[in-house]
C-alpha cells in the first residue's frame, strides 16, 4: 500500500533529477540556462539579519513555495558584453537592481573562474516589489539559472545558500514545497523541504491591497529590524513557533497552524511599526482584510492571513475553501486583485524561457 | 519676575484648595456630591497587570488629562434605598456596570462605616466605551463623590489609590494636568502630576473612528497581556520610554517625545494583536489616520499620534497646530467625528450638577 503510493512520486523524481541533469549538460555547453523561482509565502516570518552582508537571519523560518505564481530567469554569459545586462518584465534596467545582480553573478563567476559579463532576463507573473517576494523567486532562479549557465555543479543545498546570498528569503524559494530555512553561518544557513507541494493541498488567496513598488525595500528594512526593541522578543519566540507551525503542519492541522502564523505576522509587523524609523507597510485594506478574517472564522470560514513586508495580506485555506475565501475578498472595497495559489515545487532549470508561457513548463512538476 | 509669574497659580490653587473644602463639608452633611473628572490620553501606556483586583499595573504609564472632556458624577446616599441605583447620560443601568460600581462604593462605605445604598448619575460630554477612557473619568469622579458624600477626608493620594481600583488608568484623571502613574503595591501604586495643565499647550485631535462600543472591554483586554509573548519586552522598555517621555514634555519638546508616543502606542497594540486570542482594536479608518501622521509630518506639519484601546486616533500636536491637524483628520474617509481638547485639571468636586453645563464648573479651574 504505502509503496504503491510512493511509486509516482520516485518515478516523478527519477524523471525531474535526469531532466535537470540534462538541463544543465546543455546550459554548460551553451553557456546559456533558463530557471523557475517560485515566490514563497512565510508561516514563520524572517526579518532582521545576524550578518547583513551573508544574510544570515537572526531567526528560523518556515515557508510555502507559491506554484502559480513565478519568476522565469535566462542567464547567458558573453564574452563580448562589455557588462552585465538586466532586462526585467521586457523592460532594460540599469539602477541599483543591476548592481545587486552583477554582485550575485560575480559570487557564481568566482567560483566558476568565468569572467564573461551576462545578460540577465526575468518575467515575472505578478506584480514584484509589492511584498509577495519577488526578490525570493528573482534571486533563486537567478541562482540556478547562473550556476548552470557557469557550468558549475551545485546541489540544492549550494543553491540555496547562492540564492541566501541575493535576498535572504529565495533560499527558501529553493527547495520544493513546504520549507524551512535555519539559522547558523555561511554553510550552514541554508533552506530545506519539509515536505512536498503533494502533502497539503493549501491555498494562499493573495489580497492585493496595492501594486505600488513599496517606498522601502525589504534589504532596508532588515538592517532597521535592530532598532526595534521588540526584535529580541520576536526571535528568542520564533524557533517555538516555528516548531509549532511545522508540527500543525505535518500533521495538516490548520486550526492550530493558523493562530501561530498570524500571531507570527503581527509580531513582524509589530517590530517594524516600532522601529527607528517606523515602517508602516498596512494600509486600509490590509486592516479590513485583517478584520474580515475574524469575521470569516467566526461564522465557521477556516482561514488564517499572513502579512509579508507590503500591504497585502495572504489568506491561508484549504484548497475546497479558496473559491468562498476569493469571493469574500473581491468584496472588500479597495481590493485592487485577488491572487490564488497552491504549493510550488522547487526552483529549476526549464527547456527555454518561450515554453513556459505554454501549457507545460517542462520541468517535471506540476505546480498547483 | 518669577515670584509675579508664580502668584496668580498659588491664588488659584489656593481658590481652589478653599472651595473644595467648603463643597467637602457641604457634600458631609448633605450625603450628597457632585464631581467632574477627566478622561485622559495616555503618551506611554498602561496594558496588563500585576494583580488583576487590586489593579497593580505591569508598567508605569504617563498621560494627559483632557480638559474639554468630562463625566460629572453625582452620588447620594440614602438609608431609605434598598440598594444602589446607576443612571448613565439619564440611563437606569443595572447590568455589570451596576455590580462594578457598587464595588466601589463598598470599597467607601467600608473605610466610612457607612451602610447606606446610593443613587449615582453620570454624565459624559464623549461617547463612552470607546477607547476614550472613558472608565477614568467615570471612576475618577466616582470616588471624588462617593468619598466627599460619605464624609471620608482623602487626599490626592488616597483618592488616586481609590480610583485605581475602579479602572486602573482612573488613578491618572485624579491629579491634575500631565500625571504619572507608578508601579508598586496597592499603597504606592498612585499617579501624581508631573505638570500642570498650564505647563504646556498640547492639543489632543481625537479622530472618531468608531462610536461603537468596543466588543471587549479594557478590564478583559488586561488580563489578556499576559498571554502575549511581547508584553514582557514591552514592559521591560516602559520605564525608559516613560523617562525620555517625560524628559521631553518637560522640555516641551514634541520632535523628540512623539516619536516615542508612537512607538508606545503600537507596542501596546503589537501585544493586543499577539494575545490569545488576539485582540484587532485598529479598524480602516485607525490605519488611514496612521499613514496620514507620516504624509502631514513628511509635509511639516508636527503631529504624532497615539492609540488607546479602542479604534479612534489621538493626534497630539501643540494648540497653534490644532485647526491644521483637524481639519486634515475630517478629510479622510470614514471619519466619525473630530473632538479636540487640551490639558485638563484634577478630578474635583463642583457645586452641582446643573451648573456644569453652564458657563462655569466653579471649580477654580479653566480647563482647556
Amino acid at each position: 500500500m504505502a509503496q504503491s503510493k510512493l511509486q509516482p512520486v520516485n518515478d516523478r523524481l527519477e524523471t525531474f533529477v535526469e531532466k535537470q541533469k540534462s538541463l544543465r549538460e546543455r546550459a554548460a555547453a551553451e553557456k546559456q540556462a533558463t530557471a523557475i523561482a517560485h515566490p514563497n509565502i512565510a508561516f514563520i516570518k524572517y526579518w532582521g539579519n545576524e550578518d547583513d552582508i551573508l544574510r544570515l537571519p537572526a531567526n528560523p523560518s518556515l515557508s510555502m513555495n507559491l506554484g502559480s505564481l513565478h519568476t522565469l530567469t535566462t542567464v547567458s554569459y558573453d564574452d563580448n558584453l562589455p557588462g552585465d545586462r538586466l532586462v526585467i518584465n521586457q523592460e532594460p534596467v540599469t539602477d541599483a537592481a543591476l548592481a545587486r545582480v552583477t554582485a550575485h553573478l560575480d559570487l557564481v563567476r568566482r567560483q566558476a573562474r568565468l569572467n564573461a559579463a551576462a545578460r540577465v532576463e526575468s518575467t515575472s507573473n505578478f506584480p514584484i516589489g509589492s511584498g509577495i517576494a519577488s526578490s525570493a523567486a528573482a534571486f533563486a532562479a537567478l541562482s540556478v539559472a547562473a550556476a548552470a549557465a557557469a557550468g558549475l555543479w551545485l546541489d540544492e543545498a549550494a543553491l540555496s545558500r547562492l540564492a541566501r546570498r541575493g535576498s535572504g528569503s529565495a533560499s527558501r524559494s529553493v527547495p520544493g514545497g513546504y520549507c524551512q530555512w535555519v539559522t547558523g553561518n555561511d554553510k550552514t544557513s541554508i533552506a530545506t523541504s519539509v515536505a512536498p507541494p503533494e502533502h497539503w493541498d493549501l491555498r494562499d488567496i493573495i489580497v492585493i491591497a496595492s501594486q505600488e513598488h513599496k517606498s522601502i525595500g525589504s534589504s532596508d528594512g532588515h538592517r532597521l529590524a535592530k532598532t526595534a526593541s521588540l526584535q529580541a522578543a520576536r526571535v528568542a519566540g520564533a524557533e517555538a513557533r516555528l516548531q509549532a507551525c511545522r508540527e500543525a503542519l505535518l500533521a495538516r492541522n490548520l486550526a492550530k497552524m493558523g493562530p501561530v502564523i498570524e500571531e507570527d505576522a503581527v509580531m513582524m509587523h509589530a517590530v517594524m511599526m516600532s522601529s527607528r524609523p517606523p515602517l508602516y507597510y498596512w494600509n486600509t485594506v490590509t486592516m479590513d482584510v485583517i478584520q474580515a478574517t475574524q469575521h470569516w472564522r467566526a461564522k465557521g470560514l477556516p482561514v488564517y492571513f499572513t502579512i509579508d513586508a507590503g500591504p497585502n495580506v495572504h489568506l491561508i485555506c484549504e484548497a475546497k475553501y479558496a473559491a468562498t475565501v476569493e469571493s469574500e475578498a473581491r468584496k472588500i472595497p479597495g481590493v485592487e486583485d485577488v491572487l490564488i495559489s497552491g504549493p510550488g515545487g522547487p526552483a529549476r532549470l526549464v527547456d527555454s524561457a518561450s515554453t513556459v508561457f505554454g501549457k507545460s513548463i517542462g520541468s517535471g512538476y506540476n505546480d498547483r
